[in-house]
């Protein structure tokens, strides 16, 4: 080990950080699976543990496949709309897997496998809100043009070098540029899927109870231990106190936003609500993100409180007035939560101002709009030809036996029953 | 990326593995979580989850406003039994999140929020020993005192150079500033709460078993995962040796409990026990924990095996012959084996002698009265105010109904029943 | 921190990710307990739970005492079939926890805690298969001996610079090495131990499927988690351009087993089959293991859709043709996906060649049937003696109250019946 320079170590930990950081997104999968297997009926677990597994997979081949290279399309693209640097992984001259790239930051391939790990993520968010009731093959297709497409051209305006960079909007790790463009594509989806059977009657609104609180709960706090890098990565290098200062960031506002959801629930519902706690720290999560290395502790704290005070209002919101079925209230978590954030950034960020103010506007709803109008598209795509809704048969046994065969828990002991009918 | 020194790079370095030290530590949380919720009956799973939402959102923003003041008051106060550096976060002089801090080894945000991870632990242990009995509203606001006030103040007395600290006292990872802080506020806390209903009753003793194993077991596993994060990261640095040797050390004493608890209940029970195994576990990492940096790994064995030997005597002692009902064994694994972890430094440690015993001694046991003391008085005032206890039918009922107005796991197909009866 | 040279700064990062996979392959542990519970019956649950506990514990504490020194026997054995250094951790000359060792990459102790995490893994593969009938003490005997002596002896071969080493064959973290170790041994335990009552019949072959498809998604999603570490951590430094490659590449096999495993599932059963998508991530993550740190982005995603097309098939044919009886699928995952992971070395990999092949088949049938005699051997002389099957009424009750005289869900609230008895 001769002749090491400062430089290749300072490289080798700010790369392994980013590495570090991935496999802490990678585990977000994990986190968004169990919590909206929580969050829906028995009836539907499997279903919703499959589009999870399935999801991931999409999206790391597609993103190797296009994705990266329509995000971060290189610098001939600088200040447009839309940019494609060609299929598979292009590397940059030099050896790019072991040759320090960006700045001596992180390797090529590390670049490519944290970002592949955020966008998966979009499409995670969508599935939660579409749950109980679509059909697998439809919505994993839509899955496959919304992160192949959809996400990275949004993301290049911002983050691979776009207009909305040169326009000034930020979002450092993405309330807009993730959260709420999963959160758009939720919003599409579920107008377009129609509420679940037996949600709004006649008789008022039924509210449909997930079946596991654990599951729920497992998958909040893995959603948080995967933020730290999340947020922790998109610093881009291990740079000591801009890493520290995001990790106290997002762990205050994740915290204010479960108290903030804790008042403000209590208050509605005169009850303590577990499963707006859980959404209240989602919230608080997703509304430091835009800003999370701008921020003080105090600002983080505000932050993460409004999001998580704005979590029952808009479920209820969402629910009540819109009627909108969102069964794990992700359009409120990640859409709502997620303009909150890239506003905040306008009123507590270093360049706080009311200008800023309307430039985070500019880029939440640009981004907006093109996400909603391309998931729209899509899904009426598909709804118009093959169809994205199980029947009301298959809905009311639950899609785990119309569409997968199987069932979550096995409480029958068959081979015990299958034995006694034998003998 | 030119002129980087070699001391910015091992800076950086040191830095991130507090910042990764901290995600482990965090996910202890979920450890502690997943395992008292399989540990307490259905009808309380919501509570307790509920319970350890709130308290890392306490514990966080109390350690942050001012938690971490009261337990790194600053030099001025070295020798003493109290000091307080402000409230909020009091930036040292300097750039605090990018200036090294601590002799170069992390920042001062690194510190902040690795120390608050580990803040919340204290209440979290307490909150199993209450489970299925405690209001929650009173439950958090001892929480929040003790958390913000009880701990930082005798953590100080070591860690933040007290007087312990000046005594000799040695507490690596905090066997007695975490574990047994937490234990002694458990039993504080069941003294004056009294046990479940139908625990012990006339024709004797009533166990009360748990309601998931799995997520026992998955809280375990969670709690040693973590525990690497909580004993490495106590190191302080990235230090190789000293990183690699407490790694060791931890391990080889959590299998070490696992096997000492395996035996002895099985002795004691002529069964094969997981519970006790996986306090096993938990007792082993508590008992290494004051020592972790001193050990070969022969004494981690030991002393691993020793304090899995201690878990199925304890708890029978705790609860046969005491009449004290610790849903989780939460006394028997770090009031107990943080008691024998304690006394183990001065036995197998670098400076192991009586007269460390003695020390060890004297700092367990005035940390513990202080704490005790604390915790006993706070509940008591609660108890003779507001009331601690739910009502008998709220017990019956469950908490989750009777608090939460929910239950953990919606068997009843709502919708369809709905449906049914409309139709 | 004067005077920090670069090298200490290098060693110090390429340390650290040793210890930090450690922490990550520690909570593939969980990932096998996890999965494993999933996929046995709900009176069989403990009883897994409780396997997977003992056998971190017997890993690592084995390993300690003899497996280690059998494994790294140090360089005078180096082309041989059998080393031993010695019992218990043989520090090399100065201070073996503090000083660089291996070329400065690592310490001695995170060394031996890294490899001590590997070795475990190899009985755990084993105690999915052999599930549901086994005998505990039995069980743990086998591993014991199974870790201890078969694991090190052959991994010697190739990691200890042993015979196999010297004759080319290429395993990079253990396709055939850990994988198809656990599977060979699972084969030997699954013949001698013979099918589960009830599942070959004389009117068919009857499924027997698991209580609890979240608790095996969770199982998997912790297992791929685990593997960067598995594999990450096999480069042994935190070499950048070699960390984020094998990330990459382990990333994409697990993505494309999934799609493998979704299609061919799906055109042998006509359903989306999550147990086979689940086995199929699987599968790719054991296929890449072989050759992580030699393919390219491209390469990886073929092996890993190669080895999810392998899995529904495998599992049929090994259940319906060969009549073993194998509740998780451990031979088809670990067994079958470690054959083709070695071989696809000599098809994908920098030395891919006809001959290279055929070094990969005789390293991986060296080690095979080293293994499997070895297996057969210890299980058949306790079937012989002890006995390794529980009884009949045994399995018809569960081992949960055969063996531990508990249950793994508690769905009855005891105390409320006991209240209304005594009232």
């Amino acid at each position: 080990m001769e002749g090491i320079t400062p430089e290749v170590a300072m490289y080798t930990v700010n790369n392994l950080w980013i590495l570090v950081a991935t496999v802490l997104v990678f585990i977000m999968h994990l986190g968004f699976a169990s919590l909206e297997a929580g969050f829906v009926r028995k009836k539907n677990t499997v279903n919703i543990l499959f589009k999870n597994c399935m999801i991931i997979a999409i999206g790391l081949l597609t993103y190797y496949a296009v994705g990266f290279n329509l995000m971060y399309p290189g610098e001939a693209f600088a200040g447009g709309f839309f940019g494609f640097g060609g299929f598979g992984l292009t590397l940059p001259e030099g050896d790019a897997g072991g040759i320090a790239y960006a700045d001596g930051a992180y390797s090529y391939y590390a670049d490519f496998i944290f970002q592949g790990m955020f966008a998966a993520t979009c499409c995670t968010i969508v599935s939660g809100a579409v749950a109980e009731r679509i059909k697998l093959v439809p919505f994993l297709v839509f899955c496959t043009f919304f992160v192949s497409i959809a996400y990275p051209i949004t993301g290049m305006w911002k983050w691979g070098g776009g207009w909305l960079d040169a326009a000034g909007f930020y979002d450092f790790a993405g309330s807009t540029i993730v959260h709420a463009v999963g959160g758009f594509g939720a919003l599409a989806a579920i107008i377009l899927l129609g509420a679940r059977k037996g949600k709004y009657t006649d008789k008022g609104i039924n509210p449909i109870p997930g079946h596991s609180m654990p599951l729920a709960a497992i998958g909040v706090f893995m959603l948080w231990f995967g933020w730290f890098g999340f947020n922790g990565g998109s610093v881009l290098s291990a740079d000591a106190g801009g890493v520290s200062l995001v990790f106290v960031t997002t762990a205050l506002a994740a915290a204010g936003g479960a108290v903030g959801a804790f008042v403000v629930a209590y208050g509605m519902f005169k009850t303590y609500d577990l499963s707006m706690v859980l959404n209240g720290m989602l919230g608080g999560l997703v509304g430091i993100t835009a800003g999370a290395d701008q921020m003080g502790p105090g600002a983080a704290i505000i932050i993460g409180m409004v999001a998580g005070c704005i979590i029952p209002a808009s479920v209820v919101f969402i629910d009540s007035v819109l009627k909108l079925d969102d069964p794990v209230g992700a359009t409120s978590v990640h859409l709502v939560c997620g303009l909150w954030g890239t506003v905040a950034v306008g009123l507590f960020g270093d360049m706080a101002s009311m200008t800023q103010v309307l430039i985070q506007l500019k880029g939440f709803f640009a981004i907006g709009i093109f996400t909603f109008v391309f998931a729209f598209a899509t899904i009426y795509l598909l709804k118009i030809t093959v169809g994205i809704r199980v029947s009301e048969e298959e809905e009311e046994k639950g899609l785990d036996v119309a569409e997968h065969d199987m069932i979550a828990y096995q409480e029958v002991e068959k081979v015990t029953n299958y034995d006694l009918a034998v003998e």
